[in-house]
């Protein structure tokens, strides 16, 4: 078989065969391809796609490339929740402990922040001792015992969608439907998980900026996961303005913590109810509606708050900062940024406003870059929302005074202000099962 | 400038400018911009292609991304021409002592022989003592003097084309004619010639198989050439059967000698006569009609044929094996192919018989291969000829005899004997001006 014949068959619009999906990506991990013919079948898969058939074996192949996590310990009870990511998503910190109280085995393997998305390990490491790495037996045995753990993504997992990854970011071959969900669903599979629901942002601060794109994406993402042998189900989700009110590391945990004691009832329990219950009813069967008033019942009984303080415990956080959140230290720097005229805010260009963060010292420009925890912005006025002239928009929260002049300046450009309230949009858009 | 906007950009159909493709051009040349990146662009030119004005720019930053030859001190009257490359194909051999005899400048940089296709450097190194390497100063003064002069491909020219080339062949990005002409006639623009004519070889042994491909190809070089500001004519012509009867170096030499000799009438001496023509309608402003009488005078009168002795001594060549071509020596073996049946030869599968002929050691499957220059083939009979059972099709000629078994299978597997006469198809199908 020649890589040669594997790039003209697809780029002749045929359909490769399991054969040929295999030996391109052990070939590509293993070095023996190189990346001028890697990156030469990506554009030819940009242009021709790829089959439903196609997309599961290269998905096996992919999350079949290094170590893969067995959890057949924990037979049709394990579960996870992947978020294509956006701002403000601290959804996973709410999801987790709930569906645990619930009975589900949550084993996640979650990113960090890059760019204007923020990512649950750096989140959790705001959390003093709480330790993103643990050994499989760890692992395994934190998951028997409190029902989840949350750690980084560890060990040569899916070795070929890195390299892959790294390669098509640099040749405009990313915007791919069969290489996305690949790329997403072959990281799901190697996880081990038997459940899992799938959360696809769409909007300004999202990967997909229209429903038609996030609504393809989350479709194909289904289809390959139940291909690949999997429950599988998404929720296209809201992420035309930031989710809750908290962006930034500590900020979001704080908020993630009010949702659970119940102190928060926002969009952000509307959307951590709705993917509990998505995921619930999939581990258990359940109708949507038992689903729901189970996980309305973890949250109101407290039952699910506990599992956290229980989680970050077992993990070695500091649980008395989960118990009172003050213990969280400020930033030294804090900045109101004011509405300059009355009306509603109109729209938020989401991705300003996490880049605002980024700014400020919540996130990473490069993969490199170090993170200031406490560093933030707290926001008091979203979409639809009236304000006057002079009130409080939001609050910005750095350690590094210098950057306040250029995070403002982003803060406001991402905001729009109009006389007309504009539409009310739903916060869910879209189930698919 | 990135070249990932670059690649992006094509992706997404738009056209590149001048800027962007000389940027690429540049910085693939110079190595900052990786193999990957440029096969990724590759692939998207082969989906969407590339404009008139951007293959013209295309060309032009492949033709001086080296060294390039300046053909001032001859005016309007270097000319230059290029075959696309058939079996049995030595029109250069004929063609240049023609034009050049007329008045013209010949500088031709001439390759060798791959796969089927056999090279005018390795025929003209057939004959003893004929220099294929010449310094510039050497070459420009010969073409003075003589009026011609045909070396190999030397010094740096187009090393952009070279490394793409290089790259397309490994990732199925060959086949896309903004690139096949950008190849081809960056490499003619650089060579210098103010004329050029283009031979457009069409049938089982070309790269072309089809007149419809053909003419796209011809078309768009003959385009590009005058858009890069030459003078630029295509025929294109026949390559369902080899050209002439001989194929193999030595061989091929002593039929193109025949045809200036005016011995041989055939197949090669009416395609030489054409493109001889065209070329000095190009480079005299003649009618079509002027210039095939002034071409046949030039081979009746010898004229062309005492231009050829003229050339081949001022190159170093051995002149005496052009007086008399029984000089050249014999290969030690030969073999007759006998018809196996009563009939018309009803089609020739060509490539297969320029793969006789290297399976005797008349060419290279690999560049490293040496070559056998008596080795070949002499064809008596050919698409369109009656024969009898018994009658002799062929000679097989070879110095390696354990090679016959298999050139001769090959070469009745190439040839289609039918009970019903072919119909006649022209030599010359199109000339695009």
């Amino acid at each position: 078989m020649r890589m040669y014949d594997i790039i003209e068959n697809k780029r002749n619009g045929k359909e490769l065969s399991k054969e040929e999906i295999e030996f391109f990506i052990k070939g590509y991990t293993d070095g023996s391809i190189p990346d001028y013919q890697a990156s030469a079948l990506c554009m030819a898969v940009y242009f021709n796609g790829m089959t439903e058939k196609e997309t599961v074996i290269l998905t096996e192949a992919m999350a079949n490339s290094g170590d893969t996590v067995d959890l057949s310990m924990f037979g049709a009870l394990s579960a996870d929740k992947h978020s294509t990511g956006g701002v403000g998503d601290k959804t996973s910190l709410v999801v987790a402990p709930i569906v645990a109280s619930l009975g589900c085995k949550i084993t996640k393997m979650s990113g960090r922040g890059l760019g204007h998305t923020g990512g649950t390990v750096d989140k959790l490491e705001s959390i003093p001792g709480y330790k993103t790495t643990l050994s499989g037996d760890e692992f395994i045995s934190q998951v028997e015992k409190v029902g989840m753990a949350v750690i980084g993504q560890s060990g040569n997992l899916t070795p070929a969608d890195k390299k892959l990854y790294a390669l098509r970011d640099v040749t405009a071959t990313v915007d791919s439907i069969p290489l996305i969900v690949s790329s997403i669903m072959s990281k799901k599979i190697a996880a081990g998980s038997h459940n899992i629901v799938l959360d696809v942002k769409c909007g300004s601060g999202a990967f997909m900026k229209t429903i038609d794109d996030a609504e393809i994406l989350a479709n194909e993402m289904v289809k390959i996961g139940k291909g690949c042998g999997r429950n599988t189900a998404a929720l296209i989700t809201d992420m035309d303005m930031p989710l809750g009110s908290a962006v930034g590391n500590s900020l979001e945990v704080i908020e993630a913590v009010k949702v659970l004691k119940g102190e928060v009832k926002n969009d952000l329990r509307e959307v951590c109810v709705a993917l509990s219950a998505e995921l619930i009813s999939l581990v258990f069967s359940l109708s949507h509606r038992e689903a729901l008033e189970k996980v309305n019942d973890a949250l109101d009984s407290g039952k699910a708050f506990e599992k956290m303080k229980e989680w970050i415990s077992a993990q070695g956080g500091d649980v008395s900062f989960i118990e009172n959140t003050d213990n969280f230290p400020k930033a030294e720097y804090e900045f109101d940024v004011l509405a300059d005229g009355d009306g509603y805010i109109s729209s938020m260009d989401t991705e300003k406003i996490g880049l605002t963060s980024v700014i400020l010292g919540a996130g990473r420009e490069f993969k490199e870059d170090s993170i200031d925890f406490s560093a933030g912005i707290m926001i008091y006025k979203k979409t639809g929302d009236k304000t006057d002239k002079g009130e409080k928009m939001a609050t910005l929260f750095t350690n590094n005074k210098l950057s306040f002049e250029e995070a403002e300046k982003m803060y406001r450009s991402a905001v729009c202000l109009s006389s007309v309230k504009p539409e009310n949009k739903p916060l869910i858009y879209k189930c698919v099962r």
